[in-house]
């Protein structure tokens, strides 16, 4: 059980400055760490902390080799958040049980489904006909991975989410709705993750499809026929509509929203509660927000704007005045 | 197993031009189409794809039959996209088995609960005391039905709803939150559809009501005593807090939410990612959202925004001095 | 069975005010109140209300006793709607069974969870490794509290809520993501109530903290590492981004949105579809939101808006010329 500096630079690489000898029981924030704790700043505005940190380690990049060596221990590598993140993973692997492969007896799994040998099924978890579960994906407890929906390879899919419920299609008639039955599935990449209580629509004719590395976080709703393009990512709450598409290496903040049938280039980013209403197709940052403020500004400045497009007419009166 | 486009013409209607034993085998969008697939034309912008589509047989509306019977096989009918909505009810019944009638094994039905024996409760549905369950309904995977909560005829809950967790009622006291217990049911009308992970609250004393043919896409959130008018549509993750009164035949675009206790008149509509905030008593469509741009741009324009009453009374100051 | 206003006043205290012996069945509005139902008046916008209701007996502070006696029983006390929830406390024991204490038998609990003997376990919930669930706590059908998770006393989680899904991390590795994996876990306080739905991530080192008292509606989603102050309360659909630090007595209008690693004094209050994007220290109500409008009045300021700092530069040239 027991850990030190360099055990964990024998694994993952790195130079170590100091007691290489030092054990080492957490991994913390340089805020939290103790004198057996390894920490990291990954965030140059976190600087300050380097001097008041009671961590007995500190994973740092060359610019901070000198200022981490004069209070101690160090790692010193070229990206300390990515270092973080694979030591993370080995760390894992040491505290927690692996989770274990095969199917929990209180999941429901039709006969048609086709499992990987190696995939996890977690408790309460539903798997419908011909649906299909790669190698080494971890479905989580109470997920619904409806009938004819695919699961890549290395997936990990948290509690909640239902992957391949209908698609939201109705045709208008006559003051009534028609259901438009979703005759496609929903495809899902390789190492994709999958956060708790989001939904992937099934497509309405073809397949709604996650490509390769996608992360999305809980209560995410990606509507039918949509396509996420590879190593793509979406935080908590963002709706993707109908039959957009989205490319890759995207990254969209909280809340965000995407209208149907939009398209989306590769590398575009979209700041959190945003709507985004037309295609675009030049990679960037594009946002979209009513910044906040205290309630009596906000309401004076409010009510000023549904007369903006008045305000303007009235300048431009008087610049051909003057 | 094998349609022709007669046989669709004989059960849907329609006209037939060109070659009525055209064999079908998949309906398609005309972009994905192949020759043994039917597509439509719904949307008049889309008309250029009749050209290139490899569709066999192509649905259209009157003013688009010599296009289309210039091409190959084409059903003539004045809503293609209605009748595109009917042949995915028929097709649906021809691929996929019928959804069984009855409990299934997994779920947890309380002995005091009124199924009717045509209805479907999905694996680990979950139906209270009290509850009762209308002819033809399908309760989903893992679906949450709780005590007194009824819901009508020929409904479908998607995987993942809870229908009447306590709404969210407290009173303040000396800076803690005395719990108003929610003492009211859900009713949910015929021909409802709900989807996946939606949430409709209990009312606090009387009942929280979702009218016929009211149709709520994924992520949805239902406050308590809220009324919803007979098919009104509200895409995903539409919120509309407690009391509010929706009329008939509105619809909500995705996220957009409803401030508590307003009340929408019939035949609103209200655009994606707006929140309304008092009464609407007119029909029309309605709208309030940032418009997005690049991040530059929107920074600037957001500073100036918060200026904008000061600006405003720059703008009059200079008119009184011209 | 049988209540009376008398009965009320000697369990729940006040001045009863004319027939003390009137029979009370139900706890109704003043709207939908009968002549055997008890209403309440906590909002003097309602007043009008006080001439119409049928209501038997009515619950009125002091200043409108006078207004309450003339029309027949009332009961007078200071703070109505603290009265109100209180009866209805009282009320739903008489009318509801107790939520049965221990573990349904269709739950899926880990023999290493820890569980007070007074905590009820609904059907299909999931309760993991090393989690604790505190005395006279419910946790509702189909919740997920994972591994490690603590939950404290009193507490009522409603279904569907997932506890202690892996928080959103990754680090950027050559245009792949590396995931950061959580090794902490959630603690929720005393009296915490929790939203259908709603999601509250495990930390990433340290644990994701709900103290005390905290009220969280439906589809809630709070972040890794996020700190939430006692008694502040979330309404739906709200999300907190990881890290952020939330003080107590907040509350946060429904859709509304907090950014990452942000911090919120005590007393701040939000409001509804608000995104908050940078830290506030200053105890107020803050508003940012774009003001909805018909869609043709909407658009036109909407455009406006995009051109909004060249209008002030041009505001500015004009007030240098005159």
């Amino acid at each position: 059980m027991g850990v030190t500096v360099a055990d964990i630079v024998a694994r993952l690489g790195g130079e170590c400055v100091g007691d290489a000898g030092l054990p080492i029981d957490r991994i913390a924030t340089l805020e939290a760490a103790t004198p057996s704790s390894i920490g990291f700043l990954a965030n140059p505005r976190y600087r300050g902390q380097l001097a008041s940190t009671q961590a007995g380690c500190v994973i740092v990049a060359p610019a901070f080799k000198g200022e981490a060596a004069a209070r101690g221990t160090a790692i010193v590598t070229p990206d300390p958040y990515l270092y973080y993140a694979r030591l993370s993973q080995w760390w894992v692997g040491r505290i927690r049980p692996a989770t274990p492969r095969g199917v929990h007896p209180s999941a429901v799994v039709d006969a048609g489904a086709v499992l990987a040998d190696s995939a996890s099924i977690g408790p309460l978890a539903c798997i419908g006909a011909g649906a299909s579960i790669g190698a080494h994906t971890r479905i989580g407890a109470r997920v619904v991975i409806a009938d004819g929906c695919h699961v890549g390879e290395r997936c990990i899919v948290h509690p909640g989410a239902v992957i391949g419920a209908d698609g939201f299609g109705f045709a208008p008639d006559n003051g009534y709705w028609a259901k438009i039955e979703q005759l496609g599935g929903v495809r899902i990449g390789n190492d994709v993750e999958i956060g708790a209580n989001t939904c992937i629509d099934r497509g309405a004719l073809g397949d709604t499809v996650i490509e390769d590395g996608v992360k999305l976080d809980n209560l995410v709703q990606i509507g039918h026929n949509v396509h996420v393009g590879a190593h793509t990512a979406m935080a908590g709450c963002v709706g993707i509509a109908g039959s957009a598409r989205i490319g890759a290496h995207c990254t969209l903040g909280g809340s965000a929203n995407v209208l149907g049938h939009l398209e989306l280039a590769d590398h575009v980013h979209v700041s959190a509660a945003t709507t985004i209403t037309r295609s675009i197709l030049v990679p960037g940052r594009y946002s979209g927000l009513f910044p906040f403020d205290d309630n009596a500004a906000w309401e004076k400045n409010a009510a000023t704007l549904r007369q903006l497009h008045a305000l303007r007419d009235r300048l431009r009166a008087l610049e051909k005045k003057t």
